[in-house]
């Protein structure tokens, strides 16, 4: 018996189109991609017609639980909306309210096509739990600031999620460590964190080069970029996920591409946050993996991916005048398999026989998808969120024709109405 | 009699938000909005509960038509595109093709939350046809390229067009004249199109200062900008619309300013296209009236409004590098009042009594609408143009949960896919 069969479906299998094809699914894996039908039986078969199957989107970067503050506060310069609204707002977090925020961004997240995503944050136990329970496929990091008060305790709890989560359920899950960024971890803060990912094997996720005034400061304090310093300090030696990356210079990028510093380009929050355009397809230019991410909801002020692959697509043509900056296959490549190769996934991100199974069915009956010449543009370019139809994370079927499975939609919102009052009052 | 009420509804009227009330609408117009149930009976009622009614987005600037050559050819040198896809692709056009094509691009508007579009395009007649059948609310220009063989042809059909339609059901359509730009456009066919527009009365809707290839062809031409030198041929002096103006000089802003031309912002194609970031809220500062608009679908891919007022609210922060550059409510105004400004409209954009009945209403019950902060925020931020649920136009309802009333999607598939032959092959 075969665990899944998606049947009479369209299949963007790297830049082709399979029509009307069959997906078998055994063991989280897809088995196989074919026109014909498989001769064994299936314990479970969706139909996919009238559907385009492609590889979820992965989230390289976010802080999901900061969905609980979207809309709270925006348009402030980054230190006073900083100050004055998120942290104190933060100072209010319970291990209940971040595992109610990590379900809402989740559940946003299915129904937005994304089946990964990388996260920093704080409670991650709670974070661990939801993303057990709900089946999304998740790389968590402790979110840890040297300068807070929490600093010692916050490496306590990073080595112990590692301990517990990483590589939990097949790699579904996997954990790294979370410093923060420049500005919120000394230097002396970052070598216990270089030492106890060589001690416990793991890699790192950090915020690097995320706007002007943060390199400013460095050079200023070290007489180094950012990135030239955390090289010379040895955070890339063992594996690292920068996220941001916005003010780089040709200089750091040979350093990133020497060391594999893999990148999570976060177009949506660095407009918004007025952090300004990261140098991406001069990144790619010089072979550095990037992919692509979010950020907390907060910034954003949603987790749709697919808005994401668009500003990616379409943003570098305008900064640079250049209409083949990043074509749609390129961008549509940063959302999927470029996204899972900076989370450590070598199998992962693109439909093909041996690949994790993590796929999406999009509806492509909506009049924005006609007349339908490409489906890669049609996706990068013209595609709505909310036409993911189905969501397949690991093999396991987590909503199907919009409805979540695996989570309690009524139980999250009376949850979530509940925690509004929170940070309202 | 009551025309239309719209119940249990929370109500987005200018910044504020009036929680479960009721919208009474009669002769196309809004009559009341109040908390109080109205004592006449209605002849039709919405519930409006879960929803937020807001003012239809106002789409400045499109060819709705090429809605049918979305996709078709993307990530091109914008002569490569044009002459090699777009141009041969569009001479294979014809009255139905036009037809079905605007249906298509009004399906998709009316499905994304917009309720009144600016076009210019060829074949207007089938254009007004589709507009007057399904209800939506449009300013039309018949495309004229003094270039062109159609020149002299172009002029007059543009008459026409205005004695047939302008002033169409109440001002439910308008027509301007569509000089297409400065260099399909000498000077002596400007002239004319200016003798026309004071001929007959109307306005004029040109594209202006798009790329910087074509501000340096007019300095070089002429010794001035297109601005500069458009007003000195006297177009900018019975009302003038200009889409674009990505490159626009502090002097062509001085300009603009005292001969009060109204400009169609289309961030996303002026991305796509590699074009550039017009300077908005430099325009803003100078006091000029800023709409948003789509372009043709062939460049943007999509007529989602919604995708421009978030790109207008998050781009300029970056480029300026300030999170208050466009706040979001500032956004918002430019997809909806502003817009209607743009349009020659002085009671469209905003709901209040005495304005006129174009409504959404949007489903608020997703999760990317959780927690519910900010409804101005949520809308610019964090919502999907697939909330729009429920859309009036002119005070009639032309989608009811997510069905339209006016066009037969069926009939409307099947002729776009036939279409998608003629273009494929």
């Amino acid at each position: 018996m075969i665990d899944l069969v998606i049947q009479h479906v369209d299949v963007l299998s790297d830049d082709t189109v399979i029509r009307d094809a069959y997906i078998s699914v055994n063991g989280g894996h897809i088995a196989e991609i074919s026109t014909e039908a498989p001769k064994e039986a299936a314990k479970e078969t969706i139909d996919g017609k009238g559907m385009l199957a492609a590889p979820g989107l992965v989230n390289t970067h976010t802080h999901i639980a900061m969905g609980l503050l979207r809309n709270y506060a925006d348009d402030l310069e980054l230190m006073d909306w900083l100050e004055h609204a998120i942290w104190p707002a933060e100072a209010k977090l319970t291990d209940d309210i971040v595992y109610w925020g990590t379900q809402l961004g989740i559940a946003e997240m299915l129904r937005s096509g994304t089946t990964c995503f990388s996260d920093m944050y704080f409670f991650m136990e709670q974070t661990a739990k939801a993303v057990q329970e709900t089946g999304i496929r998740a790389v968590l990091s402790r979110g840890l600031a040297g300068v807070a008060p929490t600093a010692d305790k916050a490496l306590i709890e990073n080595k112990e999620l590692f301990t517990t989560w990483n590589g939990y359920d097949d790699n579904r899950i996997k954990v790294m460590l979370g410093p923060h960024a420049p500005y919120t971890c000394p230097d002396d803060y970052i070598r216990r964190v270089i030492a106890l990912s060589e001690d416990i094997g793991a890699e790192i996720h950090m915020h690097l080069s995320e706007t002007k005034g943060e390199v400013e400061n460095v050079i200023k304090q070290t007489g180094k970029t950012p990135i030239a310093h955390m090289n010379d300090l040895g955070l890339f030696d063992r594996g690292c996920v920068a996220a941001h990356c916005v003010h780089v210079t040709a200089e750091d990028m040979d350093i990133m591409r020497e060391k594999n510093v893999r990148v999570a380009h976060n177009p949506q929050s660095n407009l918004k946050l007025a952090s300004g355009i990261a140098p991406v397809p001069e990144m790619l230019a010089k072979g550095i993996t990037v992919g692509l991410g979010t950020d907390g909801s907060a910034s954003n002020n949603n987790a749709d991916m697919l808005e994401e692959v668009r500003l990616a697509a379409t943003l570098h043509k305008a900064r640079l005048y250049d209409p083949k900056a990043i074509p749609a296959q390129t961008a549509w490549n940063m959302g999927t398999i470029e996204g899972a190769r900076v989370l450590g996934y070598d199998d992962l991100g693109v439909l093909k026989s041996g690949q994790r199974a993590d796929i999406v069915l999009y509806n492509t009956t909506g009049m924005h998808w006609m007349p339908r010449y490409n489906d890669v543009a049609s996706l990068v370019y013209a595609a709505n969120s909310s036409d993911a139809d189905t969501v397949v994370v690991a093999g396991k079927v987590l909503m199907k024709h919009r409805e979540l499975l695996t989570i309690d939609e009524e139980r999250l919102r009376a949850e979530i109405a509940k925690i509004h009052n929170v940070f309202a009052n």
